[in-house]
């Protein structure tokens, strides 16, 4: 038992799961997708409109906020949460993924990783113990760990040796967890990151420390890095296996529509993706009736609603013809209006999913909106 | 007496007027800002933020929507309300201004003006019975006459040919108004244009030749073009001496607060300027306390409100801190909060203004907003 999740239900045709994150006050029904809200917003998105769609938890990544504004700008505003004024949850990633993924110029040793700003080229050390800091001072409810993600393809050696630095830095991750003090007055939540590519092998050793070291929640990170799906799917299935029942399951940085809902079928119940913020500003729309390219030419005298099947303001209000031309003309309401349109969908994906899996009709459900989403791509 | 405006008050202290516009089951209160929503969107803006705010009447651009999406489009929607999903209020410029503004590539004849498209370079040929077609097409419910718009400075001959010109493209607007049957199932109002530049002469020319034909409302044009402030306020003065007090009058692109509240005070009830909208992209707020430019480096630690002297919830919810931040960013929720925050403010003066009058103390209000402002620029 502990304060910060309830596991209400699990489904008796899959491992499909509903349950409840309980943040400083907020409450998060899973599953959950947690939009991402890179430097501090959502992209497009005022904060109203998100809570009106009823989103009670961002992501944040820190490495970005770390750079800019700094933390000092962030202490001064006593964290995250007052300076971006957002009255939820917030879960900041731990730089991690940032620092390996779009950093040539950075140096991994045991004690941590140097890398330059992409903003002015400066040089900075994250190392387990700071990322740590860098989340207290930010003041966000869930933390995560500083891990090592591995790309894909990547050879067992190699994957395994960036297992063990990623688990060796989860347990001074933890100590100073515990041990630095912070000045927000809330409750924060560490989770761990199962890493180890696509062998089992290594996600089973990863997972098995993990647990011994003991966190709130816990991610699997290193997927959806260019794998195949099946991969994907299996590596999922397999860790969540593995993973206690009374701790929420992070599968970071996943993904389509189709992907969330065969791993809330694999037991997940928190995801993050960029998909439906950035395929927004690209014109491409996820709707009840399918994927929308919005551009297409034959939308140009369509009097269609943008989304009939969900009920919002943008979904019911505008028509795609006029979306469509707001879209040529590059205006900066195609974007605002297509990034509300495309959370609508994602937030009614993961409540209808839960719904169901309070009814019991989970895997009946989740077959059809596949079915539908693959024979209606416009 | 028409059932279209209704002037309520005169002050006695100055010749600023409130009164109401009826347009199609919309009532706008004058005096009136109107946000210019160039492309069927105000930049940036939900329609519903709009309406929040207070706005009820958008200018849109004949020469913009015409080009696109085109006529065609518009049609089939049966109107640019439908085409937009606004339930209120549209005056339509007439296109012309754009096509003096825009257009290097242009021909003009007694006729009308030949263009080539901004978009394609196709080639396009604006009558003053052609544009009024566009806009019962577009079924604005405020119409703008085909002028030609003098620059400054323009000599008094030159002047004087446009000038008359512009008169006998009135004759010709009016009476396709009255002959052209619209599908559009509302009453749209049409206004002449008074051309003359600087020189009262020609002015009152013009004036006297728009009264003989008959508008429902009048708008000066010509001025804010470039030519000294004080001979713009000089020359909208003289204007309003001639123009009968129960039509509005609407000084066509202006302007800043300061022009707005001098020019309220010589009588105009309707302004439109793209001031708030573009100066928000460029970071520079305009709050009850003075102008800001966001981008200040003395704003990074600022917790202060947008503006608390504003009630809505873009003012009063976020700080300059974090506004700034997303600026640097280059977030577009940065100028999603700028604009929002301008157009309260541009609400915000002439609504006050409006009540400020029917109390009977708007010379004094108003040189202490002008005070102020010129006190506090940040």
């Amino acid at each position: 038992m502990n304060d910060f999740y309830i596991l209400e239900k699990e489904d008796s045709e899959s491992k499909a799961r509903a349950g409840r994150l309980f943040l400083n006050g907020t409450e998060v029904l899973t599953p959950v997708f947690m939009p991402v809200g890179t430097q501090g917003t959502v992209k497009a998105m005022l904060h109203r409109s998100l809570t009106e769609l009823g989103y009670k938890l961002i992501l944040c990544n820190t490495y970005h906020l770390y750079l800019r504004p700094g933390l000092e700008v962030i202490k001064h505003f006593d964290g995250l949460h007052n300076f971006i004024s957002w009255r939820n949850g917030i879960l900041t990633d731990s730089g991690g993924y940032q620092v390996f993924s779009l950093q040539e110029m950075r140096k991994l040793t045991e004690e941590g990783v140097e890398f330059r700003s992409h903003i002015d080229g400066s040089s900075h050390f994250f190392t387990p113990e700071f990322v740590i800091e860098i989340q207290k001072v930010l003041g966000s409810d869930i933390l995560m760990l500083l891990d090592e993600c591995t790309s894909f393809p990547v050879d067992f050696p190699t994957a395994k040796k960036s297992m063990e630095l990623t688990l060796r830095w989860a347990g001074r991750g933890k100590k100073h967890f515990e041990e630095f003090k912070s000045t927000i007055g809330k409750t924060q939540y560490l989770f761990g990151i199962v890493q180890g590519s696509i062998y089992k092998e290594l996600r089973k050793i990863c997972l098995s420390e993990l647990l011994n070291i003991g966190f709130d929640g816990y991610a699997i990170g290193g997927l959806a890095v260019g794998e195949p799906e099946e991969l994907m799917y299996q590596t999922t299935d397999f860790c969540t296996d593995h993973l206690p029942k009374d701790r929420p399951r992070y599968l970071m940085g996943v993904g389509t529509p189709e992907n969330i809902l065969n791993c809330i079928e694999l037991g997940i119940d928190m995801f993050d993706c960029v998909l439906p913020t950035r395929n927004a500003r690209n014109g491409q729309l996820f709707t009840t009736r399918g994927k929308i390219n919005i551009r297409n030419a034959k939308y140009k005298f369509s009097k269609e609603l943008i989304d009939e099947g969900l009920r919002n303001y943008v979904s019911q209000n505008f028509t795609l013809g006029y979306l469509r031309h707001l879209f040529l003309s590059q205006e900066i309401l195609a974007i605002e209006l297509a990034t509300f349109q495309n959370l609508a969908f994602y937030n009614w994906l993961v409540t209808t999913a839960r719904e169901k899996i309070l009814e019991g009709k989970f895997r009946q459900w989740k077959n059809c909106v596949i079915l539908n989403f693959k024979n209606n791509n416009n």
